[in-house]
């Protein structure tokens, strides 16, 4: 473990709500608390604020170690001293989702009401609820004004919706391997992952809490073919190929190619550590974002009031959310005249570059850092 | 429906094998049964039969109507009176292959040794092994050469095999929409596949019907990841875009988008009909194919021995088995100096374009078998 760059040990913070929190859904949340972490320091004008938006099975935890854990957190290769979010100039803020799994509350925090866990009553949440929860806690740190916002995948969805509900409250926009909707065969995999979960008979209509169980089979699917769309093509190719385990074949269903071992074991490792409902409510955040709803599908019209400027990066093999997807965006910023530079990053990676230290793009997080922390320190 | 160029009504029919019958896998099958539908009529020197191989969920009623069934065969655009295997010319066979679930011997056969349903105890086949099984058919109808053995996807690979095994005993291979190999990608979707079913509580390793029940979540499961595969991102965004069913979002976890009510009717209507340990076995075929494995990775060399003339289609938008993929094999019989005609077809339906009356397709097969027609009736 390489700790040189890291931000060290850090230490989970936690921030109740207790006003009440009226949805997109038209439920209300009593009260809520959110988890987050904190790597860097906030300057004296609060200016220098940098909030990460994790993706569908992120948290909190972004950067450095937590006590006795060898696993740093899930973008160290990007944030800490010297690092392209570099902890030396920012305050860099992360936290766990509504509805997430890993601290902030969610289907498996109790509900006041009953005493049990929320479960299946807890409220679907939007990608607009989130950037509403996550203003309040910058309410709470006394950031008025995000020096950027920065996400891949669904958190680069996250950080549209704030340019476009808080266009005040952002200086940059930082949008990675995102789109600005889900396509039909987006949502369709989503289906996929959340039939595997809802059919499991251990998922007991989401009250799994109460039976003392898991719909583990169910978590393991979703995650399987979760992971398919991640990686590309090319990626397994070179990873697998059609590698045996065991040089020859057996002639029966048990794993006989690498590559599906490599599968189960994620799926394995995965539904050991993450709530099915909170699943669920992450792909539903997903398939339901899409800000040009309301504006006859004009996504040049949804972003007209943006005042931040944009950062738009894609990656070649990326076929989840191809580098056309974020074109699309970057069209559509251009099409409203606002500021934008983007790029298209040539990595075999696929959607998973986004997490990666894929080196043109760590170098190009870093030059645009750079530039942020030149427009900081030459403010009037 | 259109019965002014259709076989009309059909029959199956059985042929018993009494003989044993030695597998890839090393296992022998006391004897088996294959079911079988022909479509035309075989001419006096028996050179004008053509054999239709199925893809992974395809059996043998390809064409024409079963008594008080309004659905034609799976190939009924492609075979008839006037279609492009036009049956006034060419006496088609269309078979169920072995392992299947359509009335030839599979895993929901009785088992001679125990009386009960074969279940786990099939044996695993190879698409070398339905080649095999295929020749032993061809014997019994006296057909020593077919004038082209033809199918798409996984019969794509069917008729690669049948140039490879039995190199005198066709004229013609047409290998449409298929891949000379699976790729590590393909390889994880049906991993995903096959764990849904086996991880469903009522497959009861694989011994369902002694319960009286059998892996409906599984095969849902199973098909929908299937048919994502089988359309291509830009015909789901043409068929369902992200419509939604009522119009509006209800923050819940019911179908609302078009996609997901189409994905859930197609799983559960296949779930209905389709045997989950054949679905086990063809994918697992689909898997282990790959010709040039004893070659050294060599399709040419393994392609060495081929006499017939090759036809290879590939559709645009077919991301499953792509045209390069297509092109592989096309490059080896290339390199092994054989005869081969090729064509990409501009099609915006994915993979599913091989079942489908696109025009340009069907145009270039009824080409093809006009040219097939002529070698025959000038044949000395």
């Amino acid at each position: 473990m390489n700790r040189e760059h890291s931000v060290g040990l850090v230490h989970p913070r936690r921030q109740n709500f207790e006003e009440s929190l009226t949805l997109e859904c038209g439920r209300i949340l009593p009260r809520f608390e959110l988890v987050y972490e904190t790597y860097g320091t906030l300057n004296e004008d609060r200016s220098n604020a940098v909030l990460v938006c994790h993706a569908l099975s992120g948290h909190h935890h972004a950067a450095g170690f937590h006590e006795g854990e060898e696993k740093p957190g899930w973008w160290d290769v990007c944030i800490g001293p010297g690092k392209p979010i570099d902890t030396r100039h920012f305050f860099v803020v992360a936290l766990n989702n509504l509805g997430g799994c890993h601290g902030s509350t969610g289907p498996s925090s109790p509900n006041p009401e009953t005493g049990l866990c929320y479960g299946p009553d807890f409220p679907v949440v939007t990608v607009r609820d989130w950037i509403k929860t996550q203003a309040l806690l910058a309410d709470t740190l006394g950031i008025t004004c995000w020096a950027a916002v920065i996400g891949g995948s669904l958190g680069g969805m996250q950080v549209l919706q704030w340019a476009i509900d808080f266009p005040n409250r952002l200086k940059h926009a930082i949008v990675i391997a995102s789109a600005p909707k889900l396509s039909a065969q987006n949502i369709a995999f989503n289906e996929v992952a959340r039939q595997a979960i809802i059919s499991d008979p251990d998922f007991h209509d989401g009250r799994f809490y109460e039976y003392e169980t898991y719909p583990r089979r169910g978590l393991i699917l979703a995650r399987m073919v979760g992971h398919i769309t991640y990686l590309s093509d090319d990626a397994m190719r070179i990873k697998f190929g059609r590698d045996l385990r065991s040089g020859k074949f057996h002639f029966g269903f048990d794993a006989e190619f690498q590559v599906e071992s490599y599968l189960r074991h994620q799926g394995e490792t995965f539904s050991r550590y993450f709530d099915a409902n909170t699943y669920l409510l992450m792909t539903r955040a997903l398939d339901y974002f899409d800000p040009a709803r309301e504006t006859d599908d004009r996504l040049d019209l949804a972003l007209a009031n943006v005042q931040c400027s944009f950062f738009v990066v894609a990656f070649t093999t990326d076929w989840r959310f191809s580098p056309e997807r974020s074109q699309e965006i970057v069209d559509a910023l251009m099409a409203s005249g606002k500021d934008v530079s983007s790029v298209i990053v040539d990595a075999p990676q696929g959607h998973d570059s986004f997490l990666l230290a894929v080196p043109r793009y760590m170098d190009l997080l870093q030059t645009y850092f750079g530039r942020i922390y030149e427009e900081l320190i030459h403010a009037p």
